[in-house]
């Protein structure tokens, strides 16, 4: 099923290959449907990605996250999907989502999953930009 | 007394077992009894993991905290409690539980504890997680 | 049953009853139930009033507000209900309740009750403070 | 096609129709499709009203909210269908709709829609709740 | 000059004519330039209107307000401009824009015009309207 | 007791008595005793008035607050007599005193209370200085 | 002295003098000298007209407000000085002007005072324009 | 004299000694005097520890930061002294004093003061809690 | 092209150039154009650097950015493109540029670059600078 | 010129030499003068340092900032000789100045220095504090 979400996704070439640099996107308007109960869940998508010779195009972005409209798929799922869909067509060096959902019945729940390349895994490369916040 | 209100805790397998992520879970609406006063006492109780193989279902997770409604009990010692019974249940590779209680006599009280798996102590586990706050 | 609830509410003297003023008391730590799913509600309640001749003393309304933690009552009728339990015992000039209830199913509630003694309805009592937000 | 989408809606019976009070609902969690470009549009709709006979149910609400999912409608007529069929459901003394839609093309729009009963408007009923932001 | 301008903006039919209900459209986005520097300027424009027979089409007014971009114009006469234009073509029952600028040299600037069609301006048009801030 | 502490209060010439102005001081350090239980109170008072021939010294009036820090007296009272106070040392033509206080027991409270002079009371005084919030 | 502060005011020509707007100007980096102690006061001075025939010009305004730096002049002297200054310049419709200063001793102070044109004063020309805030 | 503060603290056992947590405790209402002006002086008293065998007491801590109300002690000094007397008392595994005091003269003063059990010296205990703002 | 843009900016002497130490520059009116759609895009720049030799004087910088104000350029150039022309001028011993554009489609993107002077690589320049949030 | 300004300090003992702990000072009104415009700069001064044998005396430190109130002197100068006149006075353990300047043209900028006396800056000093946002 993921294959046939994620072929919507569309690329275009990082034009600073050579530079470790970070890309943070903010989706606070996605919404899927919860496989128990049918109803809508309703969160905020952030993806931060440090490119390698891709970088993603927004707009297939956007319609690709529109495709869990009324998908019914569990937060922990969702999370790890989009992750998977992204790395799959970027290759990122480095990669994390956080889905950070609305509350229901007075809880609300937060998913983070991240990605190293392997070769990066050794150099600890998001370390090597400098926190900024 | 302990195990009467963990046996509510419900889990569901963690379908990417094999990957470290984090989930963050906020219940803003908690409430206990204040064991010397019997007046109730008000916090949020902020749970984070690292799953193994088990996650925990949000609607038991619900219903076990509504079981401290009417329980005395202090501050250090419902934090600690929380915390012992998610680790029974989901086995967790790193796990934190935060409350945060609303003030009493102009003093508000905020109890942090944290567990981790054996395997993981060594490991510095919750370190692989970059922060992206 | 109301009258079970307010015999606990105890009042003092205004010692300035020829001067019109306002009180508001705010109460953030408001809980009671859901009377169809049995599921705690939490919410804000806001008492503002003109006093006449007594005052709330704060104690017993706290004692008071204490009593519906596991009541089971509607939104609208808690609401309607603090305020005819304060107006019997206090008999005010003018009186507000306003109770802000936390959000389920993605949606949340706030109800306003208001209640004019008989002389003060003609003289728009209220209006004689003005306003400094 | 409106009296579809109505009909989901449930009331119940106000237990307090001699006072006129107010009620006061947010739903964050409110989608609809543009009718032009096909794109989901997202916005808070708030509902305020004096009840008169009925008050509305909310889980009967939020399922007539969530028929607009996939509804292209612009956003001045989603305003005014809601207070339409609420109006006709409820008959109340006053009703207010506001709905609060996210940026687009770094424009974002909010309309306000209101209905009073007619024996209300002369009496220009909201003022009778002094306000008490 | 100013006929130019406003030869963009396309309207469509109000739907609900007969009721009065208020639009409100928030562009954060506004850039012009001041006519003595030479130096861009950078503003909020909110526009706020009671529709009569037509509406604003919100991507004519996205257009309309980037012709504006490189134009040398005053604070002041930006603002009134706008509410020309606008009121020529939605003729509307009431309309009011603000314009809130960047601070230049330790001093922002916040401009509002409103407009009431003549037979409006008897009746306190806008009063219609209870505030629900 | 009353009129000792108000002796430390000095007042200067009112520079332009011609014109109604208004003058509001925020004093967020106020603190006195609560008679029953003997606990310091902690509070914002907030004092607004329109000065007739004299205003009031800021040094003098910090002075003035200070001597309730150990003197125990109730919510209702300590408002009700620092208006007492401040308007027989200054005669203004409108002063309103706000106090707020912190949480006890998680119920705060917040006390307003007003006086006009004799001439002002018909002309409704305040409402010649428009709203610029 | 006053003369000398106002001569380095500038004003140009309202270009719609037949239509009632307001004009808001915030100056947040406002510091004169204590006259009593020789310390400096810093504060925010906001300034709102409805102008008639002439607007001011802002960087006059902001050469004219810098004169005030070394210069030994009371809270309320000062705002009543520049009401006096800029409406003796434009000679506007309404005036008013707000000044709030950072606290002293652990108190803070905001004057507002208010200019009417006499033919204003009678129409309560600043309800013309209605509050959208 | 410190000897005479600290002996009103009262301590329980710690129920998880063989567990390292943190309890965070903020005192917002911290009042003393200064010794060199006479005037009060207001902080928010902000008190982290790791507990070895004994808690804090929260009565008995409010009570004992009461006794500074009418003492005249430096900003470092009291901030100093509260560590010593706390560490006397608790012999935590590692605490934390910050004491945040409100502006004087346009200045604001925090100071934070730090204690390490000798063991832990050398493990950097408070490193094992980590980060989770 | 870059070069062009580049020949604008002005630089001056690093007094301290002994000691290592940062500067931090919002720029929150940035504008440009989107290559693909022709839209207007705004975002706030933020440049962080460790000077060597020479300081990036502000207006030239100021002029440097508005040359962006009609220039076709998607987000990642346009932040790698200020980097490079910064680094070519300044030749700075660190330098960040954080790219913080407005949402369209409801996506919101954010680019952050890094620069390290080769000798400065190895010692980790910025953790001499210790964070101060 | 330095000189002059900086023999205004004026220091006290340091009463806990042998412990280290931090001093944060906050300066929101600080102002001095542009070099090359001759205009008003506002800011504010953040002074953080762990004292050695002596600690800052806050009424001096007053006198001494407001010395640049008609100083010509650009951002990183006044933040670097801040930065060395305290060093010359306190000899602390470690220090660091953050100059955050209001908004010019646009553009605000902050300036942040850092000094560690020698024999600390092996010991990486400030990390012996732990971090507790």
């Amino acid at each position: 099923m993921s294959e046939i979400f994620r072929d919507i996704l569309d690329v275009f070439d990082n034009s600073y290959p050579e530079r470790d640099y970070e890309i943070k996107i903010f989706c606070p308007e996605f919404t899927s449907v919860c496989p128990k109960t049918g109803q809508p869940d309703y969160g905020t998508i952030t993806i931060q990605y440090i490119p390698d010779k891709k970088c993603i195009e927004l707009k297939s972005l956007k319609l690709y996250l529109q495709r869990f409209r009324n998908e019914g798929i569990f937060y922990e799922n969702v999370t790890n999907r989009i992750l998977d869909d992204l790395v799959a067509c970027l290759e990122p060096k480095w990669m994390q989502i956080e889905a950070d959902f609305t509350p229901r019945g007075g809880i609300s729940t937060n998913v983070t999953v991240e990605y190293y390349a392997e070769s990066e895994e050794d150099d600890e490369a998001p370390i090597s930009l400098s926190e900024n916040s």
